[in-house]
């Protein structure tokens, strides 16, 4: 089918309107007519191909809420009507032991991106949720347990299992000193889960005005990392750092405060690698875990649990042909904390 | 007491007859006369101040093995005519979390390291187990369950420690497929320790010459990592490698062979920070896992289990005044595995 949306001819031209060809709707396909997308940052790195080279035309887009409007002979999870969100991937080989246990993101033959990709055979390309239409298996489409809010429930779907996966995997709860370095459109939802899991949370950051918006977030502390004075009494203090940060920083500083066998987790990837004094680990037993976004089941989890504690992100809603504009913004820090297109403006 | 022994007056000076004080026997302390002592390869960075400048004169050696010939007034753990041991520290902060979970090794405040260092009251220094005697709280002396063989046990109290706990903290066991990067001092216990419990070994090496040894040690595949052919296929392969090389090397090319959530234990430190792709742990929600040696009771444990399962090092036997060429032969890492001074040639 024909669909409209906003996308990319190269790596240098501005998001523009786009018109792409989607499949039809298959057997075992839900057809999501898009309300809302949300406007991650990695959405910039591959328009511009700054992960390696892109597929174009691109079509960014993978914190999509919608509403289903078709379905496919074999579909039972979904029926017309109902609210579905597709997040940041739409297959992958399903035989792996990753897919098999439910951690599709993890797949070893490589997950199957909402967009900048390829479907499994390899040649058909991937279009984004800045679009007006989304067709997917419902086997990786998600249930929305809300009624309202849908636009500020589409960051979860990225900015949300990103964070909440790390901290459920490592076993973040009551008791814990969590500190959340970073605060964007990850890190805000970092400290909205990991006080709602309980932690004790402090907001690492270099900027003193955003103070008042992490405690508000649920944030117990907030330290000013630049400072030394705030800094020192930190050393072997939090059991785990929630690292958000994508731009490329000095990772041991952080790591010293870190308690014996405490852990960094990291959801960032900066251009450059991180440089890692061994002895910081070898000292106190501490790891660096990484972690990325989250399988089918527990992004289900993940959105069930907003649903029932009223977790949601904190949003600018734009219309789509704000979208260049947005992106300036997103690359000054400029948003709190996460654009969403409403999809009626496309 | 006045004690012969062997050390360096500056990180010039070769390692040479020396006399020193310790402190007399007090009601917690025991008297060992040292047997044999371990060659530990920090015992050159240490004597020639390759780790920051070191306190002269420097008496190296903390892999010792001894005879109780003396007890203080308090003493309960030992009796004169013992086996005991120090490894490679000999007092810490006693009050600490570290401490008080029996981790002494990352006390908050710094362990009391066997040479190189300060007793508690940070002026009278420590030298080690170079030399004739040794006095030693009981509290931080080990049991040697060993009638023969002391000179291979000695190097249990670094060496094997070192690799006995990280692999016994990460769960290490059978069905698990587990690579050693590199075959020195660490790497000759980290094959015997994953082997014996259980784990399917594979060495992983740069030195073809070293593949029957490693075999002989216990590992069940043997691996060139200059050969991409065999490199290739272990893409995703291991759930941990115990990387026991200090040397500086390239760590990302080895994450890419942990599986899903796959840990690299760490126990080198190399002279510069590691370089570290964080891509390559997000994909997989891989770690990087930092291990110190081990406290008190891990290490009495890890000689008992030694003892029970017939585990000692592969040592070649010197006599103290050979240890200048010994340094030079470790440099060029010709030793299997570990030197070991036969403190009867002192």
């Amino acid at each position: 089918m024909q669909v409209n949306g906003y996308g990319a001819l190269s790596k240098t031209a501005p998001i523009a309107p786009i018109g792409f060809e989607r499949r039809e709707v298959g057997a075992d396909d839900i057809l999501v007519d898009i309300l809302y997308c949300g406007v991650c940052h990695s959405d910039i790195h591959m328009a511009r191909s700054e992960w390696g080279p892109s597929v174009y035309p691109i079509v960014p887009g993978h914190e999509i809420v919608g509403r289903v409007s078709a379905i496919g002979n074999n579909v039972t999870k979904f029926k017309v009507g109902d609210l579905a969100g597709v997040a940041v991937f739409v297959d992958s080989c399903r035989t792996c032991p990753s897919c098999q246990s439910g951690m599709e993101q993890y797949c070893d033959e490589g997950m199957t991106p909402t967009y900048n990709g390829f479907y499994r055979d390899g040649v058909t390309p991937t279009f984004g949720g800045y679009s007006s239409k989304y067709v997917i298996d419902e086997k990786y489409a998600l249930h929305i347990p809300f009624t309202d809010q849908l636009e500020a429930v589409a960051p979860l779907l990225c900015a949300g299992i990103t964070t909440y996966s790390p901290l459920r995997f490592a076993g973040v709860g009551k008791g814990h000193k969590v500190a959340v370095l970073g605060l964007g459109g990850l890190g805000h939802m970092a400290v909205k889960f990991a006080a709602s899991f309980g932690a004790e949370v402090t907001m690492l950051s270099t900027s003193p005005s955003k103070e008042a918006d992490a405690r508000r977030l649920g944030a117990q502390h907030f330290v000013l990392t630049t400072d030394e004075a705030q800094m020192k009494p930190l050393k072997n203090h939090f059991d785990f750092i929630l690292n958000t940060v994508s731009a490329v920083h000095d990772l041991n500083s952080f790591l010293d405060l870190l308690k014996l066998e405490g852990k960094m987790l990291l959801v960032g990837i900066p251009p450059e690698d991180h440089s890692v004094d061994a002895e910081k680990l070898i000292s106190k037993r501490r790891s660096i875990v990484g972690s990325m976004i989250g399988g089918i089941q527990e992004t289900q989890e993940m959105l069930d649990y907003c649903a029932e504690h009223n977790i949601v992100s904190d949003v600018e809603v734009i219309a789509m042909k704000d979208i260049n504009e947005a992106y300036d913004r997103i690359l000054k820090s400029d948003v709190k904390y996460r654009f969403v297109i409403d999809m009626k403006t496309l």
